[in-house]
């Protein structure tokens, strides 16, 4: 059994807790942390959980904790995984590792430093279609990869305020899961270079801010592979996360927009569900990442557990992806080196 | 090149027509004949058909006629084929052979006594999807067959006057297509019983006058194999058509009311169209039985060709169907042997 | 939270115990049931449930027992039934109801007397495809009901030995679970009449001795519908439950075979992964299932609890079905009546 | 109707005889030019048709000629255009209207400057999925465009020797279909920015000597929506063209490798047909737009027929491509303005 705390009581982070409390045999949530100590006593209540505390200092003081699941803002992320790391803590972190790349390398390198078990929250990896057609493409069965395209849109209609969303938000939170995506069934081959197309379509008031809620990314990676992934902060028929990867003997496509097994036919033709958000439509892939880490923690090795490298090696294509769109210009990975 | 005298210019004559005049190569439409002189004529006019005339005995004055299509009421069915049949044209008639049992067998008869071709109108066999899973159980990829299912909805809502339709319609014009495709998928095996239950749900009120417009049959097979075969007077959602047959390896299915290859995502979900009549979405399977006819009068082996001997064996079902239903009771097949 | 004893550790058991143990929150499995203790013994400590007990009377000396879960084989219902109900635990109970029409009305009629919660593993209602279908029904998306149908066929291939499974288990343990679905759906109208056709087909050879593996029935129901519950024993391509509901507004659609959701493209065409069983396929629905139970217990009334009642209305249609088959005719369901 | 010569009897020129000769009402062939006379002669006789000649020179000489419909290799397009416009006949060439921007440029010029109907072969805007697709979009029923994507890919496996084909093909030839999809849902929208990554995946020996086979392209409009089309010369599951245009009020898909509407289930899963090459999967759309092409000389307004100007829109695009593969960065369009 793993004693966790989870940091954060946001829209994630209770999901988190619940999933973690309630689905994940291997884990048991000691405490829920939040300055917010309210939600985090609420949380805590709903689910028998010991401990709400605001923040981790108190809950290192726990005993027996083996590990924190943060899910707080993205500014505290670094903070609290080198917090984490140096009291032994496994350290598991919604993505992306940390708000820039150089944060996220320290990050990265204190837990490696500390020696405990890191993983971000890439839960795609875990979703069964995601999972199926990355085992297919690992046995060879599409041969060379020559295309992959990776695609995330978020439940619309968008009702957020944009000027509370940090710029370059879409890139470095949601199309840093198509990155991942990218990077994993892509193996070996490495990133060359990276053109981003962006605008603010969904919210064209605020573009003059800067703001960006629709992005279509193409990276070239040393294979000679293309690679795209594309996102949009609002998709009105639903959450719609789907994959397609292309080679020489053939193809996988993961996910589909319908989130319903019942069809219904009437007057104006068939019809079928697709509403629902992340967590509705992917509690699964959530549960089982946490299932991999607390296997991982026990032990075990767990062969598409995203690793620090794979928190890192998003985040660059991230920052390149965003310095394209900067500049108006193809971007070099190599120019992110440090 | 076939010459063909179209007989019938109601609604699917009048498809025929145009289908072979503009889409089947190897046929020459010479003449339609109807009675209603007017719509024959307005016909062969919109088709550049050399001949409209009131009757079959016209046509047979013309030379080089090689061929008829019959499409007009069913009572006509039979003195049409014994005529034709007499006069050495080749038949081509829709579905059923004739009106009674007694008197298909007395038509199919007299075309073999004439030796010409003979053709039964079950198109189904032609459409792709069909065909594809034909040949896919031929080649045995299921295994030995265990059920077979067939189904056809007549698009709605349905606006006929019931009393204008005779008794037994969905048996004897509608079911006889599923009849037939069971009969062609089982190959060697014989129907032994049948079981109808059926009723007049989308016109009630003429229920007490003997409708039907609901029906579900069930027949049991020497082999063993089990196939229901069901139909509906009204889809609101159009023309659906569908097929399924299960066996020891497998399973195929055929067909779908999705009629379009757009699909939409809307605030309320997955749409696609699904509207459709039958010469809409099944043009190409009349086409295609027209094409087979025709090289079966150019002396070709045609596999699937449905046969006189196909005719009987769907219409003597029809009426073990019927009986079935008058009687209420499962009536072996035998009962209806000469 | 619920205390509650599990009896039966087989095939099905053994994934109640599981699916109670780790993913219902609601529920506390205190004891697992079983004279095969060792079996018990290991179920147990695999869950960390306190109680491994070869028989339920030692279950019944527990402290703060709630509930049952019976799994076991199936003449052992009946008591198991009665006397929990007579220590006033709550019962669910693996359908069907009982070994025999008459001792399942025994068995609900001694849950009804203690007064306790009843529920029967109709597991199909809680499956997301059939719930929303259903919600889509009882909202009159499709109006008046002509035609239902749905489908059970286990995974094959079938290698079970036909002579130790208890005649009529097709339609007495398989599908009961369409019997239900269909009264379910129907609402207020009654079966009137059942056909039934099934013979041996997947294990011919023990067609001798009475063993059926296919089956086929129609169901009159008063309200004019006709419905049909198909079953088999060996569906090579994987656990396949659908079904279909057909009236005069439309028609919904529920179920596939299809179990990823990822697709693969080759020389071959489009694949996709089939296989799975039912506990892998329908673990959610067993899950809700159970959640349902429990908040019934706890008072909370849930619209579509499979209850004693209908327990009895499936069962009815089994035995109908059953006499059907040996007698070679229509039943009357009234001929079932007391 | 309408008296065509069809000049080209290549693989595409060849179907285009056999179309509109057997398959286009409005339609006949008097001639069929090439100065492989006897390919010409052969294709001929095998449709009846008048006439086989060796160039246009002589077909200009017969008289009643009223259109071309232009199916040669690339560099005789400008030539044979002007040549048919200024003898007044109307002109349908396959795509792309000539070998070189300019040179289609002078075409179309020639073609407006005779006053004759003029026509370019993007026969997708005439398959149904696209055709519905776009009238969904066309009513508003996605609203505001914010991203579009086109697909083609070539049936393979790839044999072609690549040292045959000329470079840039897959861009001038194959995603120019791509280009003139995006133009033609965009509407009033005017594309500013095009970039490329193209490369040799399928034959990478090729690679050095300039040769693409792989290519994606990312258009930005002026409307913010970004577009991508993307091409494959190799799909070993057959023939796949594909398109997804999403809006502010949703999203509409087109197109599927499949290819068949059987589905096959074994202990393998799933499986669908994709095989089929674009004159196998396509043919009612070429059916289709010669057919528009008859009804425009007859002087019918056809909505989405393809023009000259539209022909000339996706030729800037294909240069604008090709301009950012060769200087490896985003090209604006306006760079291409005369």
């Amino acid at each position: 059994m793993i004693d966790i705390a989870v940091i954060g009581t946001g829209r994630i982070g209770s999901h988190h807790v619940s999933a973690l409390a309630e689905d994940v045999p291997a884990a048991r949530v000691v405490a829920v942390v939040d300055p917010a100590i309210d939600r985090a006593r609420a949380l805590a209540e709903a689910h028998d959980i010991p401990h709400a505390l605001p923040s981790l200092d108190q809950a290192l003081d726990l005993d027996a904790l083996d590990a924190v699941v943060i899910a707080t803002p993205l500014p505290t992320h670094r903070p609290l995984i080198e917090q984490a790391a140096a009291a032994g803590l496994h350290v598991f972190t919604e993505k992306p590792v940390a708000a820039t790349l150089a944060e996220a390398r320290a990050a990265v390198e204190a837990a490696e430093a500390a020696g405990v078990v890191f993983q971000v929250g890439f839960n795609r990896r875990f979703a069964e279609p995601w999972a199926a057609a990355h085992a297919a493409v690992s046995a060879g069965e599409i041969g060379a990869i020559h295309r992959l395209h990776s695609l995330t849109r978020d439940p619309g209609p968008f009702t957020a305020d944009p000027a509370r969303i940090p710029e370059g938000t879409i890139v470095r939170e949601t199309l840093i899961h198509d990155f991942d995506v990218i990077s994993w069934f892509m193996g070996e081959a490495r990133p060359v270079a990276v053109h981003t197309a962006a605008d603010a379509l969904v919210a064209p008031a605020a573009r003059a801010a800067g703001f960006l809620d629709t992005a279509v990314v193409t990276i070239r990676l040393d294979s000679g592979a293309i690679a795209t992934a594309e996102a949009s902060f609002s998709a009105v028929y639903g959450y719609d996360l789907r994959g397609e990867v292309f080679g020489a003997g053939g193809m996988v496509q993961m996910g589909s927009p319908v989130s319903s097994g019942a069809r219904h036919y009437g007057s104006e033709g068939l019809r079928a569900r697709t509403a629902g958000t992340d967590t509705e439509r992917f509690h699964d892939s959530y549960v089982a990442e946490f299932s991999a880490f607390c296997s991982a923690i026990e032990g075990e090795e767990i062969a598409d557990r995203p690793t620090g490298a794979d928190g890192l090696a998003a985040q660059v294509l991230a920052d390149a992806a965003l310095l394209s769109h900067a500049e108006g210009r193809e971007v070099l990975v190599e120019e992110l080196a440090r």
